[in-house]
């Protein structure tokens, strides 16, 4: 069966990435319908409310069905033109800031979009771990690895630096990372730079298979993507993990979104 | 005054990932308010969601004052259980499923969370594109610049890394970023490697006062960080930018998904 066509219109006067959110959510609990998205972000004046509005029941006419909206609109007088639209509405603030206003005995203050550039120490913490990740991405400086949250360890590929930066951009998370190399498997020891640090170590594995497809990508017919190797190496590495102690995650089935949440569960970490 | 203490509890039989970004968002909009986060991520059978209702209790009874919980949960059975609790509830599937079940005409499929492992072309271009980012950050290669969706330039420090990186984590473009150094301001040229690429080419800049505070973090009193050289950099890169056609953003008070979001907007680029 073709599946149904339906147009979802991302409005927000921010970026618009939580109303994406959260409408990518909803939608993928509906099959059979191929949704095409539109963004109207920054939204933050009325000329740019008036065009959005005109924009959308011009879609409304030409595709003869309405649109959904997806919508964070911070400003009440703005929300209401939008919704004069001929579209159906799925309103984040609409639906809960009254009722959080009641819950709290408070008004809300109307402030468009979080406030996160560099004046926020909030903000420049998560540029600070950002970067954190990046130098300490697949053992290249370990200057630094007390001041790690978390050291992942793994084989090459194995998913370690998506994890980092997920860890680092989304949570603010200091992550570091190391591999587990084939001379450390031969001297069947823990590079000794992570000795001292056993308590952050966290491991991620991977179906040799998977390695086998990733590896190939980048450096075909090579020992390196073997499929033998990729046996190897993922045997070895599980048995050093095992024998010293370290957890791990297999990551073959697992998002980035997904693996980070976990490893901070487990390691507890709060962010 | 001092701040109301609010406990407030993000429930989901996912990452919590989408309702932690909402209520992050609504809960900005109300000033003198302390919210002490929980997270109940990955709630996916009925012990853990027993286990939950209890812990949801147990707080409100421990602090005299019902938890707001901010909640994605697909399964409707596990929903009613945890609505038993004592606590306000913000309920993003209670709120959109049934009304978008109406809309759409069909019923929604319960699935848990979004599908982005590794089986999922869309979670592999967006792996791509942060190993793209990453190969291409700071100049490092420019062997493939002509697949990048964007090139980022501008000095060091002024935002290029962290926008990359978000472009390509969050909306799986591939994004380069090249800086501009001294030696290209002596010249008076572009970097020759950047020539073939122009309309893929977009400047960050940022204020040379805040150039200077993040230098100084990385090496305080040296040339790189003296405000005087900031100024001349900051202004040398505007004006080569000027010059040669490059629009541009000023990062000092824009967060990187704010620049995401933008850029992509200027450049007309679909993720």
């Amino acid at each position: 069966m073709k599946p149904q066509k339906r147009t979802i219109i991302y409005v927000s006067d921010g970026t618009g990435i939580t109303s994406e959110t959260l409408g990518h959510g909803l939608l993928a609990q509906f099959e059979g319908f191929e949704f095409k998205p539109l963004r109207f972000p920054f939204l933050d004046n009325e000329d740019k409310v008036r065009d959005c509005l005109d924009r959308i029941n011009e879609l409304s006419r030409i595709e003869g069905m309405r649109p959904i909206v997806v919508m964070t609109q911070t400003n009440q007088d703005y929300s209401a033109i939008l919704h004069q639209a001929n579209a159906f509405f799925i309103d984040l603030f609409d639906a809960f800031i009254a009722p959080l206003e009641q819950e709290l005995g408070s008004r809300y203050t109307r402030t468009v979009g979080l406030s996160h550039g560099h004046a926020n120490p909030e903000y420049n913490s998560r540029i600070a771990a950002m970067n954190f990740a990046l130098a300490h991405d697949d053992g290249v400086s370990d200057t630094d690895l007390k001041s790690a949250d978390v050291i992942l360890v793994g084989v090459s590929r194995s998913g370690k630096t998506p994890t980092s930066l997920y860890l680092s951009l989304q949570f603010s998370l200091k992550a570091a990372n190391y591999p587990l190399i084939p001379e450390d498997f031969e001297r069947g020891d823990l590079p000794s730079r992570l000795q001292p640090f056993r308590t952050k170590l966290y491991g991620l594995t991977i179906a040799p298979e998977q390695l086998h497809r990733i590896r190939s990508d980048r450096r075909p017919n090579s020992k390196y993507s073997s499929l033998e190797n990729c046996r190897y190496e993922v045997a070895a590495a599980e048995r050093m993990m095992r024998r010293e102690g370290i957890k791990w995650f297999d990551t073959t089935s697992r998002s980035i979104e997904e693996l980070s949440v976990q490893l901070m569960q487990e390691l507890n970490l709060e962010h």
